[in-house]
């Protein structure tokens, strides 16, 4: 089947770009700014995949704030990126301020190298930068047959239950799993209800949100994206106060703050900054576990495959559309864009051709 | 302050028991069922730790169950508890069908000599049975100056997006986290939006539950525990559909599936049985990290007491009540009622008493 997420993306506002005439502009862009090329390219790589895989708010439309977080001197272009403290399945990383991806890539690398010798690697990471989507690097795992839990902190962005204001990051959880056959189990969630990037990407598009997702300065609901950014706050998965258990979100929210933050060295709550603020000192935490440790690995994906088949073929609720697995949208949404482009909104069309004037590069499009 | 969580708890319908009293005569009850006591005081020590802590669901008002399992065979009163599958960091033990309290204490304990050893302790469980609140084996882990994590799979209970009927398990995470003082960070969730435990002790209150907790056989909303409990599914964290994020509830449910039973090879979603059936195969996993590995733990101790503080000190919500720490109404429910007794519901009375006599023990009340 074909499916691409979000849509429709009709032609007077987007155009479709190829991703790989894209991966290269973005990386010439950090290249240009100074960037070792290998670093570049996964920062490319990274912020592509977000826009191949449907999560707009991660993807391309970040570049500007990437670039004006070099730019200022809040993240560092040649990072003398450190193993503090190592064990033959544990590690903690100093990614010295460096971007956020290149960080994270080589510590999930590390994780994955102990998985595969001594079954788990758990790579704790402080002094980073926003790392783009965290199932990102829990797919790096997957890729080499582990299951592989990727978390990261963020700037405070959610209001923790009973209270008002910015006090938590949106801190996602990312596990992916592998199977026999793709789509494999990938979830990649913030623990908030929404990520303050639907609410960046709504407001650039003049669009309300639902009541429910988000509050404003004095504790109400509001459907403008615009306040809840300026003043206002997310609400942790399972919404405002206890009814529907929205500590359950705050409570994952913090769990992911004290691995990443507190855990790691890093900054953790309100004292983790913005990208363009001097140091955003986000900390990240990467675990990858050998199925081979506990059952073969055959054996594994074999019943995985048993799993989702389960779960897929399950009745169907009769209000509601078709039963998905966690990464099937995304992996749907790749397939099409690989094939007919990556959408690109108008006003991330004029933010890149203004990046690439500023820095004499040929824009994408 | 004093705090009992869960109340009023009115004299008509309530005794208060001493809850040395209720853990002696839990203990008897099992010895007699032909556990070892070691074993029997370890089944004791977590039901009414559940009591303790608030969370009725999980305490002695599960005891006919448990007493019902071994009389029919389903779960093993002198299992042959055996390491599998070992390494430095990770092991998978097989629990022989026995109660999975035991089964579930040594996993654990082994995890934290690993991760006393070298930092980080993987411990899957496969073969196992209910195990009682998850929060408490995390817990073992926080008391020894380590952050535990704790999963469990459990019987189908919750519809994910899309489907209807009981598809997938209440999958509880409980993360605790050593801090200076008391009380510490203790999260013990289901990763649906309440347990069936909850259902069970409504439906023999006689009270209906909040719209939006749960659907019928049909998907719609139902208020009755009852029909949820026979017919209907309760609905992951996030609520029913997409609009507030359910699927990730769904999706932390699964992951939860995926390590407890799909990695260790006990059973999964629909195939995970009652304790009562034989068998159930429920299967656990438990982490212990050593915050030494990152980190000192007086430096994390501390910032620990200081997230807390951060968390609590932030503006209040103005129509919501107090700011929690998650396990702090627990922690406080415990000392109140290590004070002034366990509250224990009259019909929860009749089932003990009955249990009492059934093996002709004196009943604790």
């Amino acid at each position: 089947m074909e499916y691409e997420k979000g849509g429709p993306y009709p032609p007077d506002q987007y155009i479709r770009v190829d991703a790989g005439r894209l991966r290269s502009f973005v990386s010439e862009v950090f290249v240009k700014l100074g960037v070792p090329k290998e670093d570049a390219d996964i920062v490319a790589d990274n912020l592509v995949a977000a826009d191949l895989r449907g999560i707009e708010s991660h993807g391309v439309s970040r570049l500007r704030r990437y670039v004006d977080g070099i730019k200022v001197g809040a993240v560092k272009t040649r990072p003398d990126i450190r193993i503090v403290k190592e064990g033959p399945v544990h590690a903690l990383v100093d990614g010295d301020h460096g971007l956020g991806q290149p960080v994270a890539y080589r510590a999930m690398r590390l994780a994955i190298e102990k998985a595969k010798e001594n079954f788990i690697g758990v790579v704790g990471v402080r002094n980073s930068n926003h790392y783009g989507i965290a199932g990102y690097y829990a797919k790096m795992a997957l890729d080499e047959d582990l299951i592989g839990i990727s978390l990261t902190n963020s700037r405070p962005l959610v209001a923790h239950t009973g209270a008002i204001g910015k006090y938590i990051g949106t801190n996602p959880i990312s596990i992916a799993v592998p199977s026999e056959r793709e789509p494999h189990f990938l979830l990649d969630m913030a623990t908030s209800i929404v990520t303050i990037g639907a609410m960046e990407v709504a407001g650039r598009k003049g669009l309300e949100i639902p009541e429910g997702w988000a509050i404003d300065e004095r504790g109400e609901y509001t459907k403008d994206p615009k306040v809840v950014i300026k003043s206002g706050a997310l609400l942790p998965l399972g919404g405002l106060g206890e009814l529907f258990r929205g500590y359950k979100g705050y409570g994952l929210g913090v769990a992911v703050d004290i691995l990443c933050g507190v855990l790691t060295g890093s900054a953790w709550g309100r004292s983790v900054k913005n990208t363009t603020e001097k140091y955003s000192n986000v900390g990240h935490f990467f675990v990858a576990i050998n199925p081979e440790g506990f059952t073969s690995i055959e054996e594994f994906k074999k019943n995985m495959e048993a799993l989702k088949q389960e779960l897929k073929s399950a009745p169907r609720h009769p209000k509601l559309g078709r039963i998905w697995i966690h990464g099937e949208k995304a992996w749907l949404t790749e397939r099409y864009r690989l094939k007919h482009g990556i959408p690109i909104y108008i006003k991330t069309q004029e933010m890149i051709r203004g990046v690439a004037e500023e820095l004499g590069l040929e824009p994408p499009f």
